[in-house]
């Protein structure tokens, strides 16, 4: 195996072919993302708690990051919503909101996180986003949404009410609901049933209109910049942010400062788990966005690589003011179906958004807060997946009870007790059913070498011999199982002379469940009754040789169960026959 | 099902043939269990930081609740040394030693780990001790040997000196060891070779004597007796007490107080951890010494009932003024050889030790501390298991890494933190493993219905046709690999048509995997390769149909492999072949 550096710097792969009509493409796209992405980052800023040019410094140096280590060809990184609150919580525990202390905790989690993704991907461990189930993850993505969602509407209403779980948000809300300031809610109310309607209405109205569908699609996800720009007009003519209406005000000009994060030692250890959180959840979101949009082109992701690229992208942002950053579904789509061909179109739209915080900031400053909210709820609400629920119901109770779990604590815990437990739960259903396996007596199909349960199929048994099949690899949390199993059924068997142990589907035997082996055949030796195993697959048997279980064997070791049958009580025709179904 | 009340109350089935020639029998075995148990008791009780009586009284009710609820007919249960360290360790956390409150505190953990098992008992949830693998209780039962009998150093030497680590206690021994009182120590060492010598070589002098075996090898066990007589006697007559010799002293005689637990939540609650660790490590160590006994008798052995019996017996406990206990193997072996016959054994060795609360402490005012620490270390080295050690390294490099970290974590950063840890690190391991199934490619086996791997045997393969069988359950755990697998295989080959997913090890397929195989299916259905499953288990398949795969599978799900061949590229004979091996 050769050492390929485009391996770790994909840009060496698609940049020596990059071309004019490449350029103009991702040109083209980098516009339209970078439209979409100012008040979108904005708005994350503001989920975050955070100063809202802390979400434009974040779409800008992690974009250059990931165009040069990331193997998607279309991802748009950036803030997302789900870790703009994640993001909230963990700093939220440290430093109040608004604090600078607050602001450096969001830069180091950037940073921590960053690096524990690096590192994942240079020891190659993505599959530790695997144990992140899909249900745990939908139910996960759906509670944040709703929580997302429920925590702007303070902002809605022009009220100051927060809360650290649903229950407290919604009783703050409600104890705060006099103090509603009516221009605030007008402004978010109109906003929200605009960008709801951009969303259903907008795209047909633009077909009828001529433009074909792609566009017009592409067309409604410059709704919120609409939203944006009218506001500021309505609050700066009508005068709004002297009755009572929150605006953006006064956001710092110019690019995002060279930011050195603190190096507290006692600071990154409290850090550490929630980066951790931050880090998988923003993996498994950047990767399901990235692979779902290069199976439309054909193309691969390398999940390894990818968290390189992510990684390095929050380094880069933590470096730059920013704060930690995913690749997002929406942004990514827009880039996609905008015709962005190559990770470039994601350093074109840094410089549109380097551009915009040096010229575009002071327009801002009647930007109202309602507003902002509004594109958050909209955007959040499509996170809720009431059809994976109900498919999960259909499918699998003990999935739909991962979702469950992983939903309720969300919303009343909070989202790292949340995904936490999710991921917890779903091991422990998945282990407790390995620890009882499904096994089977199984019978001769008459005339056959075949064998198969008999409670479902018509085969042939003898009174001397019983054959068990245990379908699971046998390991500690099985074994004991397996043991009470076989006496069960061959203790208190007088005719009973030899019991076959069918391991087809047995893909490891550990320790516990060798020494529970050992048992079984010391057990069945004092009833005069033989133990046998067949079918017995090739790593298991290199294994068991390295053990005492064969030479201690009563029985035999049969490679298939027909030999089995053959060698214990001779052809089964003649014998004496139990005939089973 | 009937319920039966002898399920519940196991008395009522032997009590009921109870015999006279089983009572001589029983009371036999008791006389010589109780001679056994005395020193024992006082010396666990030095080992859990507790008054020696708290050791005697924990010998009393909880034997009689055994016999009352317990299965096994010969288990005796008592103080253990394992769970008397664990003990000392919860309980130190708390308070310290010799104060009312950790004595309170040792009285809790018996009341909150005996609810807790009964609890586990009612329920049916014995199989929780499953998760404990024998590589993780042999590491953490060897580790707690070696911490038990470095602990009892001190006492040998006479110095004040511990820590909660073997290096603290090691570094600690060493600066003390100056000070070591060379009365006590020539009383120890003595004590401990005589102990050892009694194990080894008084035996083959009793069988000499003309005792026959079974005799002889009780007889060994009275050992701890006669090194407490003599040594009481020798500290008596030369008068060492007063040469800082330190002895038992004053112990309050009469029955066990009736003692009411106390009923502060906040103390309940931080003693919830600690007390399951104990409650589990106790009935893994009781069941397997009821189980291995009960099968030399070929008796059963019910866990569900196990736990109420050891329940019962720390509830009992804690309201006689006792501390946790279990089945210990020592004297459960020594109840066995002696005869016991029914758990009435145990019911009368309470009566012997009650008796000896009531005549016997004041002639145990002058025994040394350093005759109970040598029993106790004598005792606890038979726990350090080197054997199981090497047989995980032969068997099993992750078996042997699990028992390893174990013992290195049980050593160096406690009990309750090493047992966690083997237990978290042998699931990590399986759900590893699990994560990365094994796979193979298969062909057919020529002229037979039979297919195996394509690297071990010698088949037949079609160009237009992969099979791929996966031997592990699909969960969300391996469902990545399993995508990833099978793009590998079939992405980039013109020629193929057909991709069959064999799922004769297939136990479960969670929503997780049903939607990688919806997602196969999408991404061959792009290269026009057909997606098959064949072999596919009745189980599996009731769930399937449940969900939308099979509607939208572009191929079809065969009951054989052999149907699956057949009707994809026909007959195979006729059609251009690969010979592999």
């Amino acid at each position: 195996m050769t050492f390929k550096l485009s391996k770790y710097f994909p840009i060496l792969d698609w940049g020596r072919h990059y071309r004019g009509d490449t350029f103009v493409n991702d040109g083209i796209a980098a516009v339209i993302v970078t439209i979409m992405l100012i008040p979108q980052s904005l708005a994350y800023a503001l989920l975050a708690g955070l100063p809202p040019q802390v979400g434009l410094y974040a779409s800008i140096l992690p974009l250059v990051a990931y165009a040069i280590f990331g193997t998607s060809r279309t991802l748009a990184v950036g803030p997302v919503a789900v870790i703009s609150l994640m993001t909230a919580v963990a700093a939220g525990k440290l430093a109040a909101q608004g604090s600078p202390e607050y602001l450096a905790v969001a830069i180091l989690l950037a940073l921590i996180s960053g690096i524990m993704l690096t590192v994942m991907g240079l020891f190659r461990l993505g599959f530790i986003a695997n144990f992140l189930s899909h249900p745990v993850i939908s139910g996960f993505i759906t509670a944040s949404g709703i929580l997302i969602a429920v925590s702007q509407l303070k902002h809605i209403l022009g009220v100051n009410a927060s809360g650290h779980n649903i229950l407290e948000m919604g009783q703050a809300l409600i104890s705060k609901l006099a103090e509603t300031n009516m221009p605030t809610l007008a402004i978010g109310v109109i906003s929200t049933l605009f960008l709801f309607w951009v969303r259903k209405g907008f795209k047909p109205l633009l077909m009828k209109l001529g433009l074909p569908e792609r566009l017009a699609g592409i067309g409604t996800k410059v709704g919120p910049v609409i939203a944006v720009v009218v506001s500021i007009l309505a609050v700066f003519s009508l005068g709004l942010a002297d009755e009572g209406v929150k605006i953006v005000g006064d956001i710092p000009k110019g690019l995002p400062p060279l930011t050195v994060p603190e190096f507290d030692l006692g600071l990154w250890r409290s850090l550490l788990a929630s980066s951790l959180i931050i880090a998988i959840i923003g993996f498994v979101e950047s990767i399901s966005v990235a692979q779902t949009l290069a199976s439309k082109r054909r193309q691969r992701i390398d999940p390894d690589q990818e968290l390189i690229g992510l990684g390095t992208a929050n380094i880069a942002g933590a470096f730059s003011g920013g704060y930690p950053v995913t690749g997002g579904f929406a942004r990514s789509a827009v880039n996609f179906d905008a015709g962005a061909e190559t990770p470039a179109a994601g350093a074109f739209t840094a410089i549109g958004i380097a551009l915009a915080t040096l010229f575009l900031t002071p327009l801002l400053y009647f930007l109202p807060i309602a507003t902002l909210a509004a594109t958050i709820i909209v955007a959040v609400l499509s996170l809720v997946d009431i059809k994976s629920i109900k498919q999960a119901w259909a499918y699998s109770k003990s999935d739909f009870a991962a979702m469950m779990v992983t939903i309720v604590l969300t919303l009343t815990l909070g989202v790292e007790v949340g995904v936490m437990s999710g991921v917890a739960i779903s091991i422990a259903i998945y282990l407790f059913r390995s620890s009882r396996p499904h096994f089977a007596i199984v019978g001769q199909v008459p005339d056959t070498d075949h064998f198969r349960n008999i409670e479902r199929h018509k085969v042939q048994t003898n009174p001397r011999l019983v054959t068990v099949r245990i379908d699971e690899s046998l390991y500690f949390a099985n074994a004991r199982f397996m043991e009470d199993a076989i006496y069960d059924l061959a203790l208190d068997k007088p005719e009973l002379e030899h019991v076959i142990l069918m391991c087809s589907a047995v893909n490891d035997i550990d320790l516990s469940a060798l020494e529970s082996l050992e048992a079984i055949n010391e057990r069945l030796k004092t009833v005069n009754i033989k133990f046998h195993l067949s079918e017995v697959k090739g790593p298991v048997m290199d294994k068991l040789k390295r053990s005492h279980l064969l030479q201690d064997l009563t029985g035999e070791v049969f490679l298939s169960q027909i030999d089995a049958i053959r060698q214990t009580i001779g052809n089964s025709h003649g014998v004496e026959l139990e005939y089973h179904l």
